[in-house]
């Protein structure tokens, strides 16, 4: 089968074996969706070795559990041991041994099949089509945001960053009704959160409101994001740090003890509510989808993907 | 009267007047404890010119507040405006134009007399001495952890730093039941908090626990600190940065991310817990008070409050 995959900062596609695990669910790719991670795993980040992709929605072609058979899964992405503390209390997201779809110890969605372990399946409902269940995941890590803090209709949050990520963070927590400011350089990614009547701002415009919101979610990944993010935040507010940076920032700590700030990572959230909102069709990702390739052009996909102005790419086997 | 000053770098003992504003409360100090913040301030933090101090005993010897005069009091130590949200709501700690007793425009406290508006001042119970009473400040701050972040029995909480503020938070924190470990390079100091019950370890021993902790406080203000503590935190676990460094740290941002642990800020704590911690004698402070000078000695005593080993020194005019 065709599988995107990397070694040594090296990206290509190959020709390689299906996956034969048989304690495992084999899920055959419909549509997989390229991540800011998968371009900076291209770069070296996590040192993975093999194929990328973690976005997906597929059908299921063998299991153990008889009633997947044929039906439209999609994926948590982190498969835990089974025996810890954790993972027996169901949440295998921080399992120490954990392995990860496309980033750790485990191969990934950009590939005609892929292997999850049953439990990590969830059915998608028949309204919901391929092009936005494959949204499935990165909605999943915006909801997560409300997981880490707890956000209702009389906060003012401003998010960073007005990219996939950001634009899917800003529209869930709107949906909390609370106060939004989206920050973002990009007029036309702007305009997209602008349609679901988020205001928007730029880098510039937005820090004229210094220590005037209780939540940021800096979904920027650049260190300059984080700066803005601490600038915005009133003192006692929360950080939400949601997109990782390449490298270290700089840490003012006085900064964060005199005002009383909270930093708080965010990581990968629940999929049972991403694809609840999903089936509601409570936000815009239609808008959030730039190109379509087949998987035998990924190599060029993965180049669009990480082009200035361009939002999420998907990938078809 | 006597006083204990800054000015660019430079501190000295002077003979200044009186404080004399009328509509706050005019308190004799009975003693006053050097804090690492008056020695930070000494070498420029934040910029302060006047007498340094904020930790004290006193008599009120004239108030608006006739019911107040030769009562014996401790003072908060932010003085804020009166009229914003935060001010009106009773809490002044984080009021934007605020004054902070000998840190942020306003006098301080080691001196023969100090200024405080009324409502910052809280009575001693008679039971407490004036050696014990001096320590609100300080145990209000380590109080104060317990504002910012949820600790019960069933958590496993590490305090790293041995000094002054280590140990008063590591006592706070002992109280609420919680497995306690103290994190410091002083076989001396750690034995104050062995004697009441607490684990201790050096950085070498504590660097085997990785992951181990729900919560860490990081009280050593050093940079090597920041890391250790991350290093002891499990996932989603919280790290409570209670001293500041001096200058910037790193901040390696995917690691709080992809743990998922939080970074919380704490400075003051309110005086009403700390004051009755000290009014049930439920902490050893007197362990704490290395040596006391007469405040003409104040030079002598910054200096000893300085030196290794050395833990609180007290000033009594």
């Amino acid at each position: 089968m065709l599988a995107l995959r990397v070694n040594k900062k090296r990206l290509s596609i190959k020709n390689i074996q299906k996956p034969d695990r048989a304690d495992e669910a084999l899920v055959r790719v419909l549509l997989s969706g390229i991540c800011n991670t998968d371009l900076e795993i291209a770069r070296g980040y996590a040192g993975f070795k093999g194929t990328i992709g973690h976005e997906f929605v597929g059908v299921v072609e063998e299991s153990t559990d008889r009633s997947l058979a044929g039906r439209r899964v999609v994926g948590e992405i982190n498969a835990g041991c089974g025996k810890c503390d954790l993972c027996r209390a169901g949440d295998s997201r921080h399992c120490a041994s954990r392995t990860v779809l496309g980033i750790v110890g485990r191969d990934g969605a950009h590939a005609e099949f892929l292997q999850l372990p049953v439990e990590n399946l969830l059915l998608v409902p028949d309204k919901i089509p391929d092009e936005h269940a494959v949204f499935t995941e990165p909605l999943a890590a915006a909801c997560g945001i409300l997981e880490r803090v707890q956000i209702d209709a009389s906060d003012r949050v401003a998010v960073i960053g007005d990219g996939k990520l950001g634009l899917l963070c800003a529209q869930v927590v709107a949906l909390s009704g609370a106060d939004m400011l989206l920050v973002g350089k990009h007029s036309s990614k702007l305009r997209i959160a602008e349609r679901r009547g988020i205001e928007t701002a730029t880098p510039r415009q937005a820090a004229k409101r210094k220590r005037q919101f209780d939540v940021v979610v800096e979904a920027s990944g650049a260190a300059t994001g984080f700066g803005l993010a601490l600038d915005l935040l009133r003192p006692r507010g929360q950080l939400v740090l949601k997109s990782t940076f390449h490298g270290k920032t700089e840490l003012d700590a006085a900064r964060i003890v005199v005002d009383e700030v909270s930093i708080v990572g965010s990581r990968c959230g629940r999929f049972t509510p991403a694809l609840d909102l999903l089936n509601k069709a409570a936000l815009d990702v239609d808008s959030l989808i730039s190109e379509e390739y087949p998987l035998s052009n990924g190599l060029h996909a993965m180049r669009r993907a990480g082009t200035r102005g361009v939002l999420k790419v998907l990938l078809r086997p």
